[in-house]
């Protein structure tokens, strides 16, 4: 333990990227990965690569590579992607349906157990995954039985804070938010924020820079 | 335009996400916002916070903080979201039926003109924003014509790299991926890649690390 929370955040996110094309790698039946070859897969340099990895302990065989199944074991053990995450959705308008029905999630170890939604419209309605959609007010006892780690908000924003106050209430210690909102959380408590534009806004400065 | 080529690229990823709680100050009514407040919003620290807005001129008035107003106008017009940019969506899944009519992008100046897909029960669909879905082969024609500038592909990954190309090749420079595929590119091309479970992945590390 002592070792791995040495480890810089910004390494694990930089770890965290190397996994899928290291996935893709096994899959195609490689074996070994150079530094250069993974770097240039994760659009990284080499140096970088190899700085991340050292880390994780001694996979590198000096002029040869990375065991490619040895390594992405590691990784996925440190990065505690190595088992199932249980998820809950709140919000089930166009965004929640096609997080909670997109392959990707299950395949990289999380696992939607519970949908959520004010809508009376919308409550008791099965999904394609078989999950039933329960009303918001059902979060304690739900998180308790079916052990949600995880909160993914898809909600209106006018929702999203009130979203949050209840799954910290109800013992979720992490959110992943889909709304364009900076939610208050206890110390704590984690959220991470995706906002897609964010990308959007780095390519168009690009695309500025270069004369389009 | 000298200057704005130095300013590094880890410095335009945070500014860009300096926009959004800036907005939300501006329509709040706030005037001014310090270093620290805008560093707390944004989860960095006001140390960066003063050396990133340092690249866009004296907007700081010491001991006081930063005018909003001005502050926002300057940022919007060096990353170039101060003007509308065209975007095509290529695949019209549940993925892309939410981004389609997700509001934030248009709210950020990014606005869907044109939308392709290869499956001939989807084209000729009118979908709610008004577009009409396009067969895919129509790519060369539509990109003149709507001067579509972005590609944003959730297609299916077995079609993504196939898009990419027929993107590239009609001229389109820029392309935001939702596929979990690494995309071939030419060089002068941009590709982003969005991937939820990269955010997953480094909250299941913080939840381990902290004995969850």
């Amino acid at each position: 333990m002592e070792k791995e929370l040495k480890i810089p955040d910004a390494t694990i996110e930089r770890v965290a990227l190397y996994l899928r094309p290291l996935e893709n790698l096994l899959k195609e039946g490689a074996q070994v990965v150079s530094s250069e070859q993974l770097a240039d897969l994760c659009n990284v340099n080499p140096a970088q690569v190899r700085k991340d990895l050292s880390f994780f302990g001694e996979f590198g065989v000096r002029g040869v590579g990375y065991e490619v199944s040895d390594l992405l074991r590691e990784i996925k053990k440190i990065l505690a992607s190595d088992r199932v995450w249980r998820l809950g959705i709140f919000g089930l308008d166009d965004m929640g349906m096609a997080l909670v029905q997109h392959k990707d999630f299950l395949k990289r170890g999380y696992r939607f157990v519970a949908a959520f939604d004010y809508d009376p419209e919308k409550i008791g309605k099965c999904l394609p995954t078989g999950l039933v959609i329960q009303p918001v007010s059902m979060i304690r006892e739900l998180t308790r039985e079916l052990r949600i780690e995880i909160g993914v908000i898809t909600t209106s924003p006018s929702e999203a804070q009130k979203t949050a106050d209840l799954i910290f209430q109800a013992g979720i210690m992490a959110v992943l938010n889909f709304s364009p909102i900076h939610l208050r959380k206890p110390e704590c408590c984690l959220v991470q924020n995706v906002d897609f534009t964010l990308n959007l806004d780095h390519m168009a400065y690009q695309l500025k820079k270069h004369g389009q």
